[in-house]
């Protein structure tokens, strides 16, 4: 495969995409969701093959799991497709026009990014999502999903290239294609084409990804959150945050792994330790804790750095807000953290000093979502500073520029 | 040199600089503004031992030229420092607040990015500037420059030690460093202390940042920028234009290298290259060029791609505005480029298609400036497209979290 072919491909397609207007993207939009309905069956079909070779090559049951693409999951893209469809084009958009005083008009106009390479695994719903933010973003994309998912991301490709030579717009503007790692370096060596990779998946393979790219690289690493129950929290509203944080999805990257509690609340943890062994959490707490509540495990180092996904969650007792802060800024992972209280100088503090991509107060941390927050949806979160943090939506896959507006002005010297 | 404990200690500095208030910041800058003027004459004569040395070992005119601090330029980064001073502090801003249907209020509040580690040559001014632009920001700084300003540098780093603690603020937020090649290399690949890096110099030195570094950079690279003459210009301005673009300043990064003009004002062509010639420019033009004005050299293909950086200009004759923009989007490095016309629609492309950091329309390249678009003083000019486009100001060393306040805010399943 000429990945370098593929890749000058893209970014010639991405020129027009990047000046195509509004009504043409969301017309490729609308012909992919025809197709996915049209074509459901055949989608299964290639879904249910790679399935069975995944299983046969011994796949792990969460990557298979993560695998599917059955009905229902076909229609959740599909209605997702026409959500994107609703959402505001960010290209063209000027901000900050002022007029200075020499008279030149000075603005920063949304522009698309060019082209964005997406390197992920298993889930084939990626292929669509992504696909349509960086359409809609006017944005040139190579998708570069797992084996594992070949067929029915190959299905998925053809129906990109239908969607967009309807539209009238180049069919190399969306490019699904399967690489050895060998030809995904070279790729990663293109700034010349690519202007942003973005990897989803394991560790090991973001961690590949960064060592090799010399394109910037915009990442989800992972997502170790916290609760902090301050000392003027209301109880009430500690247990359903907490309870809320943790158990609604386990699974995901903004469930919380760890509740510190104020020394000055110590008295109300066992209330709130009852209440998640109830629902079948294991605790893992600080000595303190543990002499409150002598049947909780003890928590290790390990156990403050540690994402577990699960029904586990590690418990801290902390001096207070300073010890709070402390904490998270040092074993969390910048993602998303929440305080419960009722004091006003404490709310504002953990605002402002807690270094991650979204802080809430008295408000769990599953709503660290971008629809929640107002995105209207997201392409994922973002754990890095550079250019998006938090959750990405279509104005984080554009980037701006100076439009600067004379009238025959020359500098002095 | 325990390279990896200077960027812990970065780290931990900067967590105090990112919540130090505003005055407290600008007590650093004002007491660092007296520092240079205090200790003037011993800067002066550590940067003449540092370039008697650059002359005995045999360093280029070019940086001796650059390498040069005398009373002259230590009196303009003192003016330069309060300017900065006067800047508005971007850190603790909230955009976008907004009260969602479910009754969150959702904003994104502006923060420091951490701690910048900044790779340099020569130019002791950047000690000071970087230093400065770091520190108003709330971010740390780590600053290597050059062997060659080795003294200079360090003496610069007293200074700012001096200022930082007479503000009650940790000297190690900026750090002036010497390091080997090896040390750089370590620097670089210690994500967890490092937020960004700026490399400022010549293509060896970013090129060799890039491959190293799996922190995000964010570079200068080239401005090969461009003048069109569009149709319609009126060749007053486009006469005007053209000479102050190239001719102001040839040595900087948005002087103009390469001068299109529409075939329909190919007729004006020998007027404006003698106005070129006259002021001592040679010109390189197109195969059209040199029918009209003979004595024209012929560019060669390198001559697109070129950045002279001197009294030398490549001129094309273009069918119109598309293949300008063509030409500009291909051969240009993103950084500046100005069309002169008189026409809205032809204007309005230009703008919106010209895939560059800073766009005009009817003035000269040289006001791609900080100051001059607004942003009170820069700390350079991003030809990188990701997190900062154009000339960097504060807002650009600072990144921003979502803050949501909620009341008891729990997610439905």
């Amino acid at each position: 495969m000429d990945v370098r072919m593929t890749a000058q491909k893209a970014k010639t397609a991405s020129r027009r995409i990047a000046v195509a207007t509004t009504e043409q993207k969301n017309s490729v939009l609308v012909k992919m969701a025809e197709l996915l309905k049209k074509k459901k069956k055949e989608l299964v079909n290639a879904n249910r093959k790679d399935r069975e070779a995944g299983r046969k090559s011994g796949l792990s049951q969460n990557l298979l799991n993560r695998l599917v693409f059955d009905g229902k999951r076909i229609e959740s893209r599909i209605s997702s497709l026409l959500k994107i469809i609703d959402l505001p084009d960010p290209v063209g958009q000027v901000g900050e026009l002022e007029r200075r005083p020499n008279g030149l008009m000075v603005g920063r106009m949304r522009v698309p990014l060019g082209v964005i390479l997406m390197i992920y695994e298993a889930r084939p719903h990626v292929t669509v999502n992504a696909g349509a933010f960086a359409l809609k973003s006017g944005n040139g994309i190579i998708l570069k999903g797992g084996k594992e998912a070949v067929r029915c991301n190959a299905f998925l490709g053809n129906l990109w290239a239908e969607a967009l030579s309807y539209a009238g717009l180049p069919e190399d503007a969306v490019q699904c294609i399967s690489a050895s790692h060998e030809e995904v370096t070279e790729l990663l060596r293109l700034p010349e084409y690519i202007d942003l990779v973005i990897p989803r998946g394991g560790k090991g393979l973001i961690k590949s990804v960064v060592e090799q790219s010399i394109i910037p690289v915009i990442k989800h690493f992972e997502g170790i959150c916290h609760v902090y129950v301050d000392d003027d929290a209301d109880m009430s509203k500690a247990r359903r945050i907490v309870l809320n944080s943790k158990l609604l999805m386990p699974e995901v990257c903004n469930a919380a792994e760890t509740m510190l509690i104020s020394e000055k609340r110590a008295g109300d943890l066992p209330k709130i330790i009852r209440a998640l062994s109830k629902e079948g959490v294991e605790i893992r707490g600080c000595a303190k804790t543990r002499k409150i509540s002598r049947s909780v495990k003890a928590a290790t180092e390990e156990d403050w750095r540690t994402e577990y996904l699960d029904k586990v969650i590690s418990v801290k007792v902390v001096d207070g807000l300073g010890e709070a802060i402390d904490h998270i800024n040092t074993y969390g992972s910048g993602h998303t953290d929440t305080v419960v209280t009722e004091n006003y100088t404490h709310a504002n503090r953990f605002l402002r000093e807690v270094d991650s991509g979204v802080v809430l107060v008295n408000a769990s941390t599953m709503f660290d979502d971008g629809e929640e927050l107002g995105m209207g949806a997201e392409i994922g979160i973002s754990t890095d500073k550079l250019h998006a943090r938090g959750p990405m939506g279509l104005k984080e896959l554009t980037t701006y520029k100076f439009i600067v507006m004379g009238e025959d002005h020359i500098k002095e010297a």
